[in-house]
C-alpha cells in the first residue's frame, strides 16, 4: 500500500512495510468463553488474573510469562510490587492525614483567624476594585490549610523519601528473584536482538568485496544520526515551549478572568470569584494536560519509527543515496557493525527519556508554578507588580499556596486517572475495534456464515495491535511523580495511587486478554530506562519535598517564630507576627481601593501578609529581618533536609542486598556443580592425554602452570615427574574457569 | 609456641598457628643484582619498575601482575591512573594559583586595607590585654588571602567535583579494561575462598550424622558475632573520642599559649605570638595525627585478626563450648554454611571502612574546626564568648580563616606524606631487616660460611612479612581527600599529591621487590570497598566545598556587596562594609584594653568585622539585616552548588560508558563463539538421539519446544514430523542458553 522506506529490515518487516502482508502476530490460545472442556491458558489468565473479583490475589505472574513473555511480566510483576509497596505508604498518609484533621481545632494561628475579636483589617489584594477585608473570612482557608501543614507532613515527606528507596531495593531484589526463576541470569539483552540487519550488511559486504578503500565509520554514523538528532531537539524545544504556552495561558485565564469578575459590580458574582476561578482554571489545566499527553505520545511514535528508519540500519538507509565505497566499509568483524541493532535500544531509550521528559514538564508545570512561583512576586499594597498594563502576578490566599497547590494535585491526578483510564484505556480501544468490524463487514459474505467459519487468525485481527509497554510505564512513572514528588502537600496521593492501581492491574490484564493481539514474546531482564527514571525522580523527590515544606508551607516561619520571637514559646501571636502595616495614605495616586468605606468605616492602617518594615521605620516597606532571617532558616532547612533524607536513603540502599541470600547461594551452588561437571569431562580427555605424556616433553607441561594456583612451588621444574598429572589437571581447570570467565 | 586459637582453619594456618612452622611464603625470583646471564622477573621488575629513573614510564602492570598477583597489580594500576588523572588536576590547580598571584595587586579590597588613608581604628580582639590597632597591619594577612580566596577557586573547585567523577569512571573502564585483559569478566570473588572450612564442616557433619534436631542457624553466627560486634562499636566511639580529645586539647593549648604571651609584656615577643602559635599547634596537630594513625593501624590488625577468629568459622569456634547438637545443624548443602567465607570478606571489608572513617576523623577533624567552627563564635567586642573562666573562644584574623585553613593543610599535608613516607615505609622496614638479621646472627655459624650456602627460602626470611594493602590504599585515600575535600581553599594540594605519588608509587614498587617477603598470588576483579569510600569521599567533597567557599572564604559577602550594596556596583567601599562600629564605653567593667592609648590617640568609636547594628541603632549590636541577607545568600550558594555538581557529576557518570566499546565488542564477540561452539558439540549429540527418534515419542518433544522461541507456531502440535529436528535443536539451544545464563 504504502512505497517502502528505505530502510526496513529484511524478512516479514520488509513484506509488512510493502503491503504484501496486512498484519503478522502470534495467535491467541483460543476464546475466553470456549465453552471446551480442556480450557487454555487465555481462558486461564482470564479467569485468574484480567479480572476484578480477583484484585485482592497475587498475579499469576508465570503463567504471564509463559503466555505472553518475560518482557510483558515484567511490566505486570512491577507493578504488582509497585501497587504492594503503595499499601504502607497510603496506611501512613491517611494517619498523617486524620492527624492533621484531629489537630486541626487545637491549631493556634487558625484559631486566632478565625476568633471574631481578633478582627484584623487587611489590605486590597488589588489595586482600586479591591477593597479592604477582614482576617477572619480567611478562617475556612486557614483551617483547611493544617490538614496539609502541619508538622506530620514533614514526618511524611521523609518517610515517603525512604519508601521510594526501599521500593527500588525491593524491586531489584524481585527482579533478580525472578530473573533466577525465568532462567536469566547470564542472559544479556543483545542475544535476542533481530540479526536480519547484521546478515544483510554482511551480504552486502561480500557483494561488494572488491573496494578496498576503509573511510571512517565513526563520522558517517554520526551524519547519519544527524537528521534524528536534530528533529528530536527541535521538536523537544518546541514540545517545552508549548507547555509552557498552556501554563502561562491558563494564568492569563485566572488573571483576566479575575479581574473582570472583579469589574462587576454584582456583589453575589464577586463572591463566587475565587471559587470560579480556582476550579476551571484546574479543569482547563487538566485538559491541556490531558490533550497535549496524547499529543506528547503522538510525537513519540513519531520520533520512534523516524529513529529507527534513521538510526537502526544506516547502511542500507544511505545506500541508496552516497557512493558505496564510502558507506560499506570495514569487514563482517569490523567492531561498529554489531553495534548497530545495540544502538538501535539505546536510542529508543533516550527517546523514551525524551517523552518522559516531555510527558512530566507538561505534568508538573503548573502544579511547579503553584508551589514554587505563585504569590512569591506579588510586590506589596500600594506597589503591586504588573506584568503588563493591567495584569498583575497573582497572589495566594491567606493560607498560603498550600491550599491551591492540593486542590490543583488531587485534580491533576485523579482527573488524569479516571479520564486517561476510563475514556483512553477502554474506550478507544472498544471503538476502534468496532470500526475495524464495521469495515470487515462491508464485504459481501453474510454475518451468520462468517462467524461460524472465523479463523483464530480472521478474529484476532479484530482487535487492536500491541503498540508496545512505553505507553503503560509512562503511566505509572507519571503516578509515581505524583506520590513522591509534592507528596509534603498532599498525603492522600498514595492512597489514590493505589486505589486506581487496584483497578489498573485487571484493567492492562483486561487488555492485553481481550482487546488486544497476541504481541510477540520477547525476553527482556530487567525494566530498562524506566529504572533509572524512577531512580531520577526519587531524587529530584527529595530536593522538591524540601522546598515544598520550607517554602509552600508555613512550617519553617512556624518554627522560627515559636524559637526566636514569641515571648513565651508557643504560637500564639504567630498571625500578627507574619502581617506587616501599611499606611493608607502611601497608596500611589490611582491605586487606592475605589469603595473606601466597604467595611463601613474609613481605615488607616491596614496589614499585609510579608515581612516588611513598618511605615514608621526608616526604610518603610523594605524587606525586614524577619524576612531574611525566615530565608536563611527555611534556606538551612532544605540543606539538612536534602542531605540527610540521601544518606538515609544511600544506607537504605546499602543494607538492603541486591540479591536475596537463597538467591545468590543457589546460582553460587549450581556454578560449583557445573564447574565439576566441566572437570569432570575434561578429566576424561586428560586420561587420554596422559598415555600420551608418558613420552614426556616437559617444557610443554611446565608453560602449562599458572603461577596463581601453585603458590608453593615456583620453582616446580626442579620437582619429579610424578607431579605432571597434578599440574595438567590445575592447567585444565584454568581452562575451564577461563571459559566460565567469558560466558 | 602459642596455644592455637581454637577457630584456626585446618591447614598450613593451623600449623603456622601452633608455631609448627615460623613462616610460609612462596620463593622470591631470585636476587636483584645476580650476576647470572638468564634475567629473572624480580630483577625486570627491579629495573623497569622500582626504579626512581623510569618515572615518566607506564608502569608493568602486565609483568606486575605475573610476579604478584591479580590483587596487587590492581593496586598499582589504580594508583598509575590516579597519579596519571592528577597532572591536568596540577597543571589547572597551579594555573588558578597563579591566577590569584596575578591579581594580587588588582584586589580593592587588599588595596583598600593596605591603602595608608584608610586608617581604620580596630577593636582590641580580646579583654583587657589586647588593645586597638589599625587594620592596615592586617594588610600582609589580606593580601596573602587573596591567592586562596578569589573567583578563580569557586572555578576549580566545581572542575574538581567533576574531575574526581571522571576518575571513578575512568577508573571503571580501566578496571574492566584489565579484567579483559586477565580473564577475569566471569570471575568471582566466592572462587578463589579457601574452602578447607567448608570441608572440615562436611566432615564433622558426617561424623554426627546421627543427630537430627534442626536448631536455626541465623540466630546462632548472630550470637557468634556479638562479642566482635561490640568490640568495634567500643573501639569506634573509643577512639573518635580520643581523636576529638586531641582536637581540643590543641586548641586548648593554642589559646592558653596565646593568653600566657599576650599576659607578658615584651612587645617582641607580642609581636610574635601569632607566627609561633599558629605553626606550634600546626606541628601538634600533625604528630598527634601521625601517632593516632599509627595507632588506628594496629587497632584495625587486631580487630580484623578478631573478627576473623571470632567471623570466620563460627561452627567450630563454638564446637567446644555448646552442645554440638545445637551447633551442627542442617545437611552439608545447608544454605548458610557456604556463606561463611563470604561473611569473613564483608567483615572485614566493614573493618576496613570503620578503620578508615577513624583516620578520616584524624586527619581531617582539625581542618573542620579551623574551616567551620573556629571564629564563628567569638561573640562581639564587649562581650566575647569564654568557654572557661579565662579562656574564650579563638578568632580568625581579619582575611578570615581561609589563610590558617591553607596553613594547616599544607603542614599536614607535607608533613604526612613527608614523613610517613620516609619514616614509615622506608625507615621501619629497614630497621626490622636490621633486628631480624641480628637476631639470625645470634646463631653460632659463623657469617661468612653462612652468607655463603643461604638459601632463597633463607635470605627471603629476613624480609618484612607481607601486611596487606589497606595501609597503601588507606594512604592514597586520605590523601584523595586531601586533594578534593578542601580544594577550594588550597589548589595546590593536586600538585602536592602529584608530587608524592610519582615517588610513591616507586618507593612501593621497591618494597614490594626489595623489602617485602613475595605476597601469596591472589585473584581480584575490583579494589573492593576502595572503589565505595573514594566515591563516598567524592561525594562529601562536593558538599564540603561549598561550605568552604560560602562559609569560609569571602566569595559570597562580596558578591553580596558588588550586587546589593555598593552605589557603582564596584568592590569599593567593600571593606568599610564589613566592618561593623563599636562605642567604647560600651565596654563592660573590667573588659575595657587596659592600654587604651596604644595607638597614641583616645579611641571613642572602634569598628570590629561582624554584621552587627551600630551603637546609635535601636537594638545595638544585635545581628543586622545584612548579616541575614549574606547568610541566606551563602545558603543559597551551598544548594545550588551542590545540585549543580552532583547534576554535572551524574551527567559525566552518564555520559562515559562503564565498559570500552572495544572491550565489550569483543567480549560479545567471543560469546557468540562459545555458543557457536556448545550448538556444534551439542547436535553432534542430536544426530546419535535422531536415529532412536525415529521411532518416535511425539509428546517428549512437544514438551521440549519453548513458546518464546517459537512464537510463530503455538499450534505446532499439528506440523508435521519433518519439524522434529528443528524443535529439538531448539530446545538443545534452550539448554545451552540456560547453561551459559547460570554461569
Amino acid at each position: 500500500m504504502t512505497i517502502p522506506p528505505p530502510c526496513l529490515t529484511e524478512g516479514i518487516t520488509s513484506l509488512l512495510g510493502s503491503g504484501v502482508y496486512m498484519a503478522a502476530y502470534p495467535l491467541h490460545d483460543g476464546d475466553i468463553n470456549e465453552e471446551a472442556t480442556e480450557s487454555n491458558d487465555r481462558k486461564l489468565l482470564y479467569e485468574e488474573w484480567a479480572n476484578y473479583s480477583v484484585f485482592f490475589k497475587y498475579q499469576p505472574i508465570g503463567l504471564v510469562r509463559k503466555y505472553f513473555g518475560e518482557k510483558i511480566a515484567l511490566y505486570f510483576a512491577w507493578l504488582g510490587l509497585y501497587t504492594q509497596m503503595l499499601i504502607p505508604a497510603s496506611l501512613v498518609g491517611v494517619i498523617v492525614f486524620l492527624y492533621g484533621c484531629a489537630t486541626v481545632d487545637d491549631n493556634i494561628p487558625s484559631m486566632e483567624i478565625c476568633h471574631p475579636e481578633n478582627n484584623i483589617t487587611m489590605c486590597p489584594l488589588c489595586d482600586q476594585v479591591c477593597s479592604y477585608w477582614k482576617l477572619s473570612t480567611a478562617c475556612g482557608t486557614a483551617r483547611a490549610s493544617h490538614l496539609f501543614d502541619n508538622p506530620a507532613t514533614v514526618f511524611f515527606s521523609i518517610f515517603m523519601a525512604l519508601w521510594a528507596a526501599m521500593f527500588m531495593e525491593h524491586w531489584k531484589r524481585r527482579q533478580m528473584r525472578l530473573n533466577y526463576e525465568w532462567d536469566l541470569t547470564g542472559f544479556e539483552d543483545e542475544e535476542d536482538h533481530p540479526r536480519a540487519e547484521y546478515e544483510f550488511q554482511v551480504l552486502q559486504k561480500s557483494f561488494r568485496n572488491h573496494q578496498k578503500s576503509k573511510p571512517k565509520m565513526e563520522k558517517l554514523t554520526y551524519q547519519d544520526r544527524l537528521p534524528a538528532y536534530m528533529t528530536n531537539v527541535v521538536m523537544m524545544l518546541l514540545m517545552i515551549g508549548v507547555t509552557f504556552a498552556t501554563v502561562f495561558g491558563v494564568i492569563f485565564y485566572r488573571i483576566s478572568t479575575k479581574a473582570a469578575l472583579h469589574m462587576s459590580s454584582n456583589p453575589v458574582t464577586r463572591s463566587h470569584v475565587q471559587l470560579t476561578v480556582k476550579t476551571t482554571a484546574a479543569i482547563i489545566n487538566l485538559v491541556v494536560i490531558l490533550i497535549l499527553d496524547e499529543v506528547y505520545g503522538a510525537v513519540a511514535r513519531w520520533l520512534t519509527v523516524l529513529a529507527r528508519n534513521l538510526g537502526s540500519c544506516p547502511v542500507s538507509a544511505w545506500s541508496n543515496w552516497a557512493p558505496p565505497a564510502l558507506l560499506f566499509p570495514g569487514s563482517p568483524v569490523d567492531p561498529s557493525l554489531p553495534e548497530v541493532p545495540k544502538t538501535d535500544k539505546s536510542f529508543e531509550e533516550r527517546l523514551i527519556f525524551k517523552t518522559f521528559i516531555l510527558k512530566f514538564v507538561n505534568a508538573f508545570s503548573p502544579i511547579i508554578y503553584i508551589a514554587f512561583f505563585r504569590g512569591r512576586f506579588v510586590g506589596r499594597p500600594g506597589s503591586y507588580l504588573y506584568v503588563s498594563e493591567s495584569y498583575r502576578m497573582e497572589e495566594c490566599a491567606y493560607g498560603g499556596c498550600l491550599m491551591e497547590l492540593c486542590i490543583q494535585l488531587s485534580i491533576t491526578m485523579l482527573g488524569k486517572q479516571l479520564i486517561q483510564n476510563n475514556l483512553f484505556e477502554i474506550g478507544i480501544p472498544k471503538l476502534k475495534k468496532l470500526l475495524r468490524y464495521i469495515q470487515s463487514k462491508q464485504g459481501a459474505v453474510p454475518e451468520e456464515e462468517r462467524q461460524k467459519k472465523l479463523q483464530r487468525y480472521e478474529t484476532d485481527h479484530f482487535l487492536e495491535p500491541f503498540a508496545g509497554l512505553t505507553p503503560e510505564y509512562m503511566e505509572m512513572i507519571i503516578q509515581f511523580g505524583f506520590v513522591t514528588l509534592f507528596v509534603a502537600s498532599f498525603p492522600l496521593a498514595p492512597l489514590f495511587a493505589l486505589l486506581n492501581n487496584i483497578i489498573e492491574i485487571r484493567l492492562d490484564a483486561k487488555k492485553f486478554v481481550t482487546e488486544l493481539r497476541r504481541p510477540v514474546g520477547a525476553r527482556a531482564k530487567d525494566i530498562g530506562i524506566w529504572y533509572n527514571i524512577l531512580r531520577g525522580v526519587a531524587k529530584v523527590a527529595v530536593i522538591i519535598n524540601a522546598f515544598v515544606i520550607s517554602f509552600t508551607s508555613d512550617f519553617i516561619p512556624r518554627m522560627v517564630y515559636q524559637y526566636k520571637y514569641s515571648q513565651e514559646g508557643s504560637m500564639h501571636g504567630f498571625v500578627n507576627h507574619t502581617l506587616s502595616f501599611f499606611n493608607v495614605s502611601h497608596f500611589q495616586e490611582g491605586s487606592e481601593p475605589l469603595d473606601q468605606l466597604h467595611l463601613g468605616y474609613p481605615v488607616e492602617i491596614c496589614r499585609y501578609k510579608d515581612y516588611r518594615e513598618p511605615p514608621w521605620s526608616n526604610t518603610p516597606y523594605e524587606l525586614s529581618k524577619e524576612f531574611w532571617t525566615v530565608l536563611a532558616v527555611r534556606l538551612s532547612f532544605v540543606i539538612v533536609f536534602q542531605n540527610v533524607v540521601m544518606l538515609m536513603s544511600d544506607i537504605v540502599d546499602w543494607l538492603i542486598p541486591d540479591i536475596p541470600k537463597d538467591i545468590s547461594v543457589q546460582i553460587h551452588k549450581e556454578k560449583i556443580l557445573l564447574v565439576d561437571l566441566f572437570m569432570k569431562e575434561e578429566q576424561g580427555k586428560v586420561r587420554n592425554l596422559e598415555s600420551r605424556l608418558s613420552t614426556g616433553d616437559k617444557e610443554k607441561c611446565d608453560q602449562g602452570s599458572n603461577n596463581s594456583t601453585v603458590a608453593f612451588d615456583h620453582q616446580g621444574a626442579e620437582q619429579d615427574n610424578s607431579a605432571k598429572p597434578q599440574v595438567l589437571w590445575s592447567s585444565s581447570s584454568v581452562r575451564v574457569k577461563a571459559l566460565v570467565g567469558h560466558l
